[in-house]
């Protein structure tokens, strides 16, 4: 599909590294007034009113990307928003992106133009600028890293080691889409093989085929939670599953926690395609994956500011350490919570 | 040679990601004031007391090096080295890096803590701290990201474009001895692969070989100049070969430049090894790269700040731009100096 895509073909040899960086990041805007010096230089330069926060992911061809399903300006734009999650789980702002890609010269400038385009918008919906990055060839598929920077709130960056017992636990937006989008891609790919005329019709998935391809970061969330004037006292994004973030918030904060599967926000396209599957819903929101919403916990006395906010869910509730951490299901059974999210190995 | 290296056998699947990320980095102790919060929570938090600078590269297995001749814990440190390379051709002073790694399940646990040794002893060297990144698998081969995060002096960073007219130009170090290392190492290996009881007598060629597999960054060299109370006007890290540098600061200021060959500092034992490969040592030192010296433009008021420094040597001046940018050669031709350096792609 790489080759498919526009008629005309241009050679990564036929640019050169210099070119084919000018030609990639001239869309680049220093919009922050945070950004002293983009690309260009040895080094961008940043002048931030608070403190740093920076963050760094590899996305690899094969591992977390299928270009089979994934088309590259969705890649280019989920591989900055992914990152972009890294920071509002400080509960900072991001304000600066670095990207750099490795591609096999079974690429073509179109294809990298086409990545590029995600990237430029992600930068334009999330108001940061593109201030660096590196771009080289590799020996085979295409690696991707970005480096997200931010700037913290005047309260001081949120950590994952801060929540204390009694206080509450609290998710945005929904859980499971993503994983589910990643299986009805899958399943999709299987028929596309075995009969090349099939014609998809994803109508029925397309909340969890964006949440998939099209993952948005809570931007929305940092600032709702500014206007509510809420601090969280913990915070981290979920990217490896409910269940596994749960666990880092009470180990890094030493408490345990009591967490209701009745209180778990699905969205109902959710439901209706784990029974399709056949597949138990909230084993999917626990250890899917890639869902990019905000997991926190708050005091309790903030509870009345985030009552019936419809982005918000309580889900449970921070208990002593000795209490352990506990899944409580619909049928009141009090079991202990495991991760079983995504393995990079 | 990586399955080689200790008896003893770890596979990666057998750990997991986050052990892994924790046994890697458990060396990592927070050193730098300005390093507020290090690994292990969503993002690194900094608080600089200048302007940020960061500059993040990608390097790829099998065309940024060979692990046929780069021992693991010499790629981790260099890695880190020519990022920091970097910071410092912005004449500011590198405090914290984050190195993201994917790597194939051929790599076995000891090796990842060759490759870490590394990066930890070039923080240590460097005086820096190792905050964050990401560890993940490949479906081939070992790629590195590193990005590297200083702060600017007071007098704040030097960009390429602050070069004028007049101005002289200067180099730490000498040239081209990083990249005649790589030849001798290639001719080794074609010489054992042809004879694998051949043992290689290295030690004519140590300088040469140590500038390829273990080159440092001119951190020295910044603190020199702030010493010496001289600012420089325009900096850039020679990583292409001095052609494209030189190249890069005159397009980026807007200046030409004369460039003397008879006053480009090379090694004795460059030039003995290029005779040997009968190849011509300023082409080498013009177009070789991997030097990682600074070069730079200081104001003709300052040379006698420098002058005589066994560690700076004046090469040459910037003209007006419509003089173009030309070398002086031994025999008093002017030709036009042309970027022959490293290509990407």
């Amino acid at each position: 599909m790489i080759e498919d895509q526009k008629p005309s073909k241009t050679t990564l040899e036929s640019l050169g590294e210099f070119a084919l960086i000018e030609h990639l990041t001239k869309a680049a805007k220093v919009t922050m007034p945070s950004t002293k010096l983009s690309i260009g230089d040895d080094a961008a330069v940043l002048n931030h009113s608070g403190e740093t926060v920076v963050s760094t992911d590899m996305l690899v061809e094969g591992v977390h990307f299928d270009l089979g399903y994934m088309p590259l300006k969705h890649l280019g734009y989920k591989a900055v928003v992914v990152n972009l999650s890294d920071i509002y789980a400080m509960n900072a702002q991001a304000t600066q992106v670095l990207v750099s890609l490795a591609v096999s010269n079974r690429f073509t400038l179109e294809a990298l133009e086409e990545l590029y385009a995600g990237v430029h918008l992600a930068c334009k919906t999330y108001c940061l600028d593109l201030v660096g990055g590196d771009t080289t060839s590799s020996k085979k598929g295409l690696q991707l890293s970005v480096t997200a920077v931010g700037v913290a709130p005047k309260t001081g960056a949120v950590k994952r080691s801060g929540a204390a017992e009694s206080e509450l636990l609290v998710v945005s937006g929904d859980l499971g889409a993503a994983y589910m989008g990643l299986q009805v891609l899958a399943r999709e790919n299987e028929v596309f093989k075995a009969n090349p005329n099939h014609q998809p019709d994803l109508d029925p998935y397309n909340y969890l085929v964006e949440r998939q391809l099209k993952p948005e970061a809570r931007k929305d969330i940092v600032n709702l939670l500014e206007n509510l004037d809420v601090v969280p006292t913990s915070m981290i994004d979920i990217s490896d599953g409910l269940s596994s973030e749960v666990l880092h918030l009470c180990t890094q904060s030493d408490v345990g926690c009591r967490l209701y599967e009745e209180k778990i926000p699905l969205d109902p396209q959710l439901i209706s395609v784990c029974e399709e599957f056949n597949i138990d819903s909230t084993t999917i929101a626990l250890s899917g994956g890639e869902d990019y919403e905000l997991l926190f916990t708050i005091k309790q006395d903030d509870y009345d500011k985030i009552k019936g906010n419809p982005n918000l869910s309580v889900i449970g509730h921070m208990t002593p350490n000795a209490d352990g951490v506990c899944l409580v299901t619909r049928g009141n059974e009090v079991i202990p919570l495991k991760a079983q999210g995504w393995k990079a190995f």
